[in-house]
């Protein structure tokens, strides 16, 4: 137990006896150590106009002047997209008539006059055999670093309570038609 | 002690002696046994150009092509509506005058191609003699589901630091004119 | 220690032996003793068509006639504005080719017919050699208020996990030229 930071709060405190009436919450304050770990790989198509059958997403709002007036290409400042997209466990789109293994449902828009970066309000839909509930998600998707940080500020039905931070890392890229992101959900309050 | 789940930590850590000098902190993990519970009725009439008097709502973008080139009457998809509602503990409406109990101030909008589904980020704002101050709340509107829950992911002023769960339920609904819902707030971390 | 709400909780379970591993958890329910306290000065300049080099934050929508039919001046109903903001420790903006000490990042909108109101998601964007990582944060703009209490509902790099709240008040105000609001940041739940 000692080598362990994640901490079995009840059970510590000697409440375990009564475990059967709720949940046991565990909380870890070890980044490499959370009480709950999954990888996602989130699958998006931007509505271009013409791909109404496969896009997952669209924009709800047009760049700003403020983006395009300083920069020739545009950084699309004040574009807020809406999205329900599907996302796996593993890379593959899911095959036609198959569910995905959760969905992210929410939106994004793009805060840069000189070139990318977004914020995020999300939720991560689960409807599964294996998870019932969901994630819901905020923050920056600092879009020139490597890897982002997003905070999960709660769950519900299987993620009750839930609390953790979430890794994403563009995985594949092609325009409009099509970009992939891997996401590490990791969960340091959990309610089991 | 051992039948609850409501931990009250400091208690616990002996710590009670400090009381005076803070807040007590609750934490309970039982879904049954919130440390605070309450239900609110939330009033929406949404702006239709010309119920202005009445209107506590308003679309801030129209929906996006995505939404209407795919089933004749349209999901709303990518529709972001910005609201200032009445909450009230009672049914009614407040009648003219009267203050609520309670203002839901934030917004939501529509995510889904093939039916409706929504994402809300929003306030309760409390006033009243009751209470004074806010409940912050983000989550998925799955409106396919009987009752959704949302995140309660903080809260100010009597609900310094809460956290916790809201069910919502539609309970009346006469088309634009007005819409109520019946949204059960637990809170699972309270600082009393 | 029995004066202080600020509960070392990792150290009091006995698993101080672990701290190597991790990080310690730091949790306090007394608001005047906050385990982090930091005053940021938070700098606006609104985008009005021809200030393209200075300005920091756009309107992505319009204000709806929700609002401005009830009111002559308008109250700006449904208008949201997207924001790429400095944030200094002093008061005076960076100088030119300075980095600011953060950046906050995201999104307000209007949301009262017969006065100003408002809700927030951003995040504070810190990338110093004091601190890197993002402070994410939502909640009301209640802009009657003197001061107005916002949720930090999470954070990454420094500040993994965060909770807290921030204390936000109008400091300066030039028409859409300027605006400079003090922000008080006080965290609950550290893990440092």
């Amino acid at each position: 137990m000692a080598s362990s930071k994640v901490v079995l709060v009840t059970l510590l405190l000697g409440l375990a006896g009564s475990a059967a009436a709720g949940r046991r919450r565990l909380v870890s304050s070890a980044e490499d150590e959370p009480c709950m770990k999954m990888t996602l790989y989130w699958h998006d198509i931007l509505y271009d106009g013409g791909n109404t059958a496969n896009a997952t997403s669209a924009a709800a709002t047009n760049a700003t002047a403020l983006s395009t007036s300083n920069w020739k290409n545009g950084t699309f400042f004040g574009m807020l997209v809406v999205f329900d997209d599907p996302m796996t466990t593993e890379k593959a789109l899911p095959v036609a008539g198959q569910e995905p293994d959760a969905r992210g449902q929410g939106f994004y828009f793009y805060n840069k006059k000189d070139g990318y970066n977004g914020w995020f309000g999300f939720s991560i839909v689960f409807n599964s055999a294996a998870y019932k509930g969901t994630l819901n998600l905020v923050g920056a998707d600092l879009m020139e670093e490597e890897t982002r940080d997003l905070t999960v500020v709660g769950g519900t039905g299987d993620f009750f309570m839930a609390r953790g931070v979430t890794t994403i890392r563009l995985d594949a890229y092609e325009g409009t038609t099509y970009t992939r992101i891997e996401m590490d959900i990791k969960l340091y309050e959990c309610y089991v």
